[in-house]
């Protein structure tokens, strides 16, 4: 069965994020005050799988192979 | 009152993403076919705003002003 799996990839807590950093600054300068701002990626993948269960098994083993840095990164799959 | 808005930015259908394409060739020498991969971008802001509407307008002018390219990009907001 095809599943659709949402992978969000963040920084985990205390790591420099220089991305939000300018994006803070610019939306200040704009007048927007933001309280706190992070930024994460999001991969949106179609795959086959039994059932859902191994679909989120699969996703995670993309993460430890490929898409996350588990010494900064911290990411949630979800299932759709 | 606080509101956290997730903003999820990305490219529009028919844009090349030569991100999407590099991380599922990735992928597939690492023997997960995929048959479809999309990347975007997640902001997660807090801010503070009367209420959960005037939170989601603000994120939009944000949006509009400097977190998406409205030729390329398309976005959703969530307000939590």
């Amino acid at each position: 069965m095809r599943y659709t799996v949402v992978i969000t990839i963040e920084l985990k807590e205390g790591m420099l994020d220089p991305e939000a950093r300018a994006i803070r600054h610019a939306l200040a300068n704009l007048m927007f005050p933001t309280e706190d701002l992070t930024t994460a990626r999001l991969v949106r993948i179609k795959l086959d799988a039994p059932d859902a269960v191994a679909a989120r098994e699969e996703a995670a083993r993309m993460c430890e192979l490929l898409l996350a840095n588990p010494i900064i990164h911290d990411y949630t799959i979800e299932v759709e």
